[in-house]
C-alpha cells in the first residue's frame, strides 16, 4: 500500500490517463528577453559557444559554453530578485514543496486579445474562485493571456510594452493569498506598463516581498485544466540566485 | 475517479508519507569540473556576473548574468553529446517520458570506497536483478559510489583520475538493456581511467550511441531504495544542445 501513489501515478501514465505537459520555451538565441529603459542595465539572451565538435583534434564530442541571464526564457524570480525580498530565499533554498505543488489556472486569453494591457483585477479573482474553489495553499497561480504565442518574436512578445500583468490592488490581493507563486505567459510577471504604476512593479514589490516567487514565459497553459494539475518547476540551484531558467512541466488527467 | 493518481500523490506529500529528495549538486564558481588531458578544450565552471544588486542607479532588484557549460554540475547527457548519437535527439527533444520515469539504484559505495578505480561488471548487475528484479523500461538505473561526499572539493571529486565507472563489457550490456538511462554521482559517467579503455569512454560511446542518456554529479543517491523511486530529470530544453545543467528530484514512498 506504501507504493500505491506513485505506482499508480506511473500506471496512470503509462496507461496514458495521466499526460505530461512541457511548460517550458525552448531556449536558444532567439529567446525573448526583457527591455528595461535606460539607464537600467539588461540582461544578456541566451547564447551558446561551441566548444568542440566531433573532431579529431578536439575529441569525438559535440558541447557547448553556455551564456545568458538568471531571468532569460522560461525561469522562477526568487524572492531575493526583488530589494523586497532581500532578505528572503535565493533560487537554491526553495523548499521542495514548492516545487511540486497543486496549480490552477486562471484564463484571459479572450480580455487580452482584445487589450494587450489588460491588468487582472481583484474581482476577476475572486469569480474564478466563486467558479472553481479557493486559490491553492502553497501552489501556483497561473495566469494565462495568449502571449504564449508571441514567444517565438522579441518584437510581437514585447508589443512595445504593451503586455498584460496584474494591477496594483491584486497583486497585494495575491501576496496575501495562500499560493506560493504566481506563473504567467509574458516575459515577467508585471504588466508592460507596470514602471509607471502608483507602485512600480507591483507583482516584483508585493509578491517577492511576501515570500512568493514569479514564474514567467510558460507555454502551453491552453493545455492545462482550470484545476487538479500538478506543476513541477525545476530552476537549478544557484547558490545566492536571484532566479533561473527552468524546466517546467505540469501533469494533468484526462 | 479520473484524478485519483494526481490527488493521491499530493495527498502523500502532505501526509508525508511520500517525500521529495533533492538530488540536485549546488550550483556555484566552487562546483567541480571535469578536466580533460591536453589537446583537448575544457568546459568552463559555472559562474555569475552582477548585473545589478538593489541600488538606485541601476534599479531595486538583483539579478545575474550565468556563464557556465552544458556539461556542469549535475547535468544531462544528450545522446548528440557523443559522435556515436550525433544523429540523435538533442537535449530540448527528449520525450518527457523518460523525464519522469521509475529508477533504481545499485549501490556499490562500500566497494568504491576500498577501490576508487572500482567499474561495474555486468555480474555486478545481473546479482542486483536477481535479488531485486529486472532493470526499468524506459526508467534510469543509478549507480551509487559514494562519490557525492567528495563534491565539495575539485580535487578529491577527480581524484587525480581514478574515480569509479563502468566495464567496457556492462556499458555494451547496459546499453542494449531497457534502461532510458544511467545516473552517476561522479564528474561524468565514464570512469576516471576510461580514456585508456580498450573502447575508450564506453559509457559515453555506447549508450549515448544507442540513444540513451547520461546524468550525472547526482547528490543524495544514499537516500532511496534500490526500487520504487519516480525520478523526475529536468534539464533545460536548449535547442540543439549537446546537454544541460539539470534540476533532479526523486520522489519516494515512507
Amino acid at each position: 500500500m506504501a507504493t500505491e501513489p506513485i505506482a499508480a501515478l506511473l500506471g496512470a501514465l503509462t496507461a496514458g490517463t495521466c499526460e505530461i505537459i512541457d511548460l517550458t520555451a525552448p531556449l536558444s538565441s532567439r529567446t525573448p528577453i526583457i527591455g528595461l529603459p535606460a539607464p537600467y542595465p539588461n540582461t544578456p539572451g541566451f547564447s551558446l559557444t561551441e566548444i568542440s565538435r566531433y573532431d579529431d583534434e578536439r575529441g569525438h564530442w559535440y558541447w557547448n559554453e553556455i551564456h545568458t541571464g538568471e531571468h532569460v526564457g522560461t525561469h522562477l524570480d526568487a524572492p531575493n530578485h526583488w530589494i523586497t525580498g532581500r532578505d528572503g530565499l535565493d533560487v537554491s533554498r526553495i523548499p521542495l514543496r514548492h516545487l511540486l505543488a497543486p496549480a490552477v489556472v486562471l484564463d484571459f486569453a479572450a480580455e487580452a486579445a482584445d487589450d494587450p494591457g489588460f491588468l487582472l483585477e481583484i474581482e476577476h479573482v475572486e469569480a474564478w474562485i466563486a467558479a472553481h474553489g479557493p486559490l491553492p495553499e502553497g501552489g501556483w497561480l497561473l495566469y494565462r493571456t495568449g502571449w504564449d504565442e508571441r514567444a517565438h518574436d522579441q518584437d510581437a512578445f514585447l508589443n512595445e510594452g504593451r503586455t498584460p500583468g496584474v494591477s496594483v490592488e491584486c497583486a497585494r490581493y495575491l501576496a496575501a493569498s495562500p499560493i506560493a507563486g504566481l506563473g504567467v505567459e509574458t516575459v515577467g510577471t508585471d504588466a508592460g506598463a507596470a514602471h509607471s504604476f502608483d507602485l512600480p512593479f507591483p507583482c516584483h514589490d508585493l509578491l517577492l516581498g511576501a515570500g512568493k516567487y514569479g514564474l514567467t514565459q510558460l507555454a502551453n497553459l491552453a493545455a492545462l485544466p482550470a484545476t487538479g494539475a500538478l506543476l513541477l518547476v525545476a530552476p537549478l540551484p544557484i547558490v545566492g540566485g536571484s532566479g533561473s531558467p527552468a524546466r517546467v512541466l505540469a501533469l494533468m488527467n484526462h
